[in-house]
């Protein structure tokens, strides 16, 4: 396969952890996911910035996504350089050193039944 | 960082804002929402217009995203030159002076558990 | 504002309308609905086709979207040449004579609370 | 209609099949789905390739879309090679020998009421 699939920067200009989960936990926690895929033969460097809407933007936050490999990434789970506050209004920039996907999803089970959200994120023109 | 990112005009066919909530405001307040992000070194000054289906456009409603930040606004809120009326449908192209990023996120609470759905909106060429 | 915003043939590769319904009509009814926005002096005249997965094409229906208008038609009320049947799997093409935006939305009210996704069409380039 | 409608391979990096369903199957049993459209006057055949976090892609998994059909497949009903397991992040590649357009839907049903997300998948440029 062609390994030049992809795009080296995207974006996801909704970003809002719920702050509350119904149902048992990781599966139904609240949470907002970005997910990779890195078809390439090499790893997938990235550095992903957080803005927010009344300070300076925060990051780098450096990930790696293997070689020829998909990983799943809950923006609950950045703690490098500073967890992402829950119940607030941030977006992401993710760049990666090689043309990587990015899809963007939101499970929110504040209520007791969950509801689901997703879209291909923002690919800068390369 | 490039600041480069993005384009100056956006378009949100969909628009509803459901007329009804359950559960606390304004968090579960059925609302439709555009999240914008501005990776400029200068604040982008935006130009929102609204269209119906039986009658003129109406806008501009001018709005403010300052640089560096973001900035996810209700078009429930949106006020000036008039309030989008509940339940009824409209579409609305996003016009600004930077290149931005758009995302369209409706959540809907009429009935007890709440529903969501995203997308990036349109981007025309620049 | 520049009149020449979309393109004039839009795809929507997910078609489903779901049978049955609960809550109020026509709020609540299950439903799926294609919104466009007409930014032209002109009207939009429409030509939609229909294809299925073990029969031909069905098409065209020939709607219309006045200019500087949007609408936000259900594809439950389509019915010349024919109704789409419910529950059943299907696609849409939309073309245009003026340049238009389309964005997909489902509202699936099956269970006691609906659910909803959406995402702006696929624009074939002009 | 102009035949060549569309791109030859498509990206989802998000994909995750809900290990649990309520509600009567198979309509409500929890699925990821990938919906194709081939407007072409000849059969497509498809090479779909599925990314893991922690192992080698698998694949091709080899379907086929009718000429003028679309066709809406469930991750959860590939099994040749092998079947995608529950509860498991992966990613997939679509790749065909004609132009088609795919969009990405899950309906999760875990919970009592089922929950709804969609996306256009992310098209590589032909």
């Amino acid at each position: 396969m062609n390994n030049k699939i992809g795009h080296t920067r995207w974006v996801i200009p909704e970003g809002y952890i719920p702050p509350g989960s119904h149902g048992p936990a990781p599966e139904f926690t609240s949470h907002e996911a970005f997910c990779v895929l890195n078809t390439n033969e090499t790893d997938a460097h990235l550095a992903v910035t957080i803005y927010y809407t009344d300070r300076d933007p925060v990051g780098p936050y450096r990930l790696t996504v293997a070689a020829r490999r998909t990983k799943h990434f809950r923006f609950n789970n950045l703690n490098d350089p500073e967890p992402i506050p829950l119940g607030t209004s941030y977006s992401s920039v993710i760049e990666s050193d090689v043309p990587i996907i990015v899809q963007h999803t939101r499970l929110d089970s504040r209520q007791s039944e969950n509801a689901l959200m997703t879209t291909i994120a923002y690919p800068c023109p390369n």
